[in-house]
């Protein structure tokens, strides 16, 4: 088992918190990244791909390294969530909360503040993270667009605006089994 | 080639326009329809299946009577135009247009004024479209939000909101090839 991050610092905190000593943790930049082919049963990635610039060639990175029938799982922050330049709910009169989209179509480079000013994104459509997938011979399995359940609200009342718009995208695709 | 509508009309209307006198018209309602099994090398669907409440019945339907192999395209509204329970745009001081999106997760009915008051869509999520087709077994081939190029809003300057949003969603998916 193979961990990745660009940070020293999330890495160590990885190490910290880890119960299996034969985790290995290695510091690498995804928009660099090698790995030996045909070698691991599964890819998981978590809210890191819409930071990537070169993510077709990540795409084909992962793809290669597994092995047939391996499967690649990922969230990334939804499109829907990255479209607009300047991203916020508007609040109407009654309280009612919206997410206003423009610029959908424009993909690149997105400009926010979180956690540190100037955090930058990429913006890519839905059809273009399936497509960009599909063209590099993985098969769709599931598209999940989270949203809480009615449970999940009473236990956290504040997850109720995520009924209104998607913020997340999760994704599970697998390699062609040829044996 | 089997041509079908709900409408008396627009099947007089396709007949009309019809330049292949071996195409069959015939009167359905998608939501009762039967198709003979392994028949059909290809499906198309034109901005219908918004309308359709037992969607995966009309799946199954379809799935069943394409050949091994067998195409199946459709258009629908996109989930982000069909979200809000009241859709517009909104504009900014600056004349910069947004689409605000609520009830994303709220999947079903929808009732908006299209040529007459009082219209009946049903929304669902992308996710919910994708899964359905993979459940029912189709492979998702290509995934189109459709969007204008430059050229297009050059000279169909009214198509330039078109890059705020996607107003309508294209899938090319396909049946598996046993042979």
């Amino acid at each position: 088992m193979l961990g990745l991050d660009i940070s020293e610092r999330m890495l160590s905190k990885a190490k910290e918190l880890s119960v299996d000593s034969t985790i290995v943790y290695r510091l690498e930049d995804l928009e660099q990244l090698e790995l030996s082919p045909n070698t691991y049963d599964l890819a998981y990635s978590s809210l890191t791909l819409h930071y990537i610039e070169r993510l077709s060639q990540l795409l084909k990175t992962i793809y290669q390294s597994l092995k047939s029938g391996g499967h690649f799982i990922f969230s990334s922050e939804h499109p829907i969530y990255t479209a607009p330049m300047e991203p916020g709910w508007s609040v109407a009169k009654d309280g009612r909360k919206s997410w206003p989209i423009n610029n959908y179509q424009t993909e690149g480079r997105r400009v926010t503040d979180w956690l540190v000013k100037g955090v930058v994104k990429q913006h890519r459509t839905l059809g273009t993270y399936l497509n960009m997938l599909i063209k590099q011979g993985f098969i769709i399995k599931h598209v999940e667009e989270w949203g809480p359940t009615r449970q999940e609200i009473i236990e956290n009342p504040s997850l109720d605006e995520e009924i209104e718009r998607p913020m997340i995208l999760l994704v599970s695709i697998q390699k062609p089994d040829r044996k």
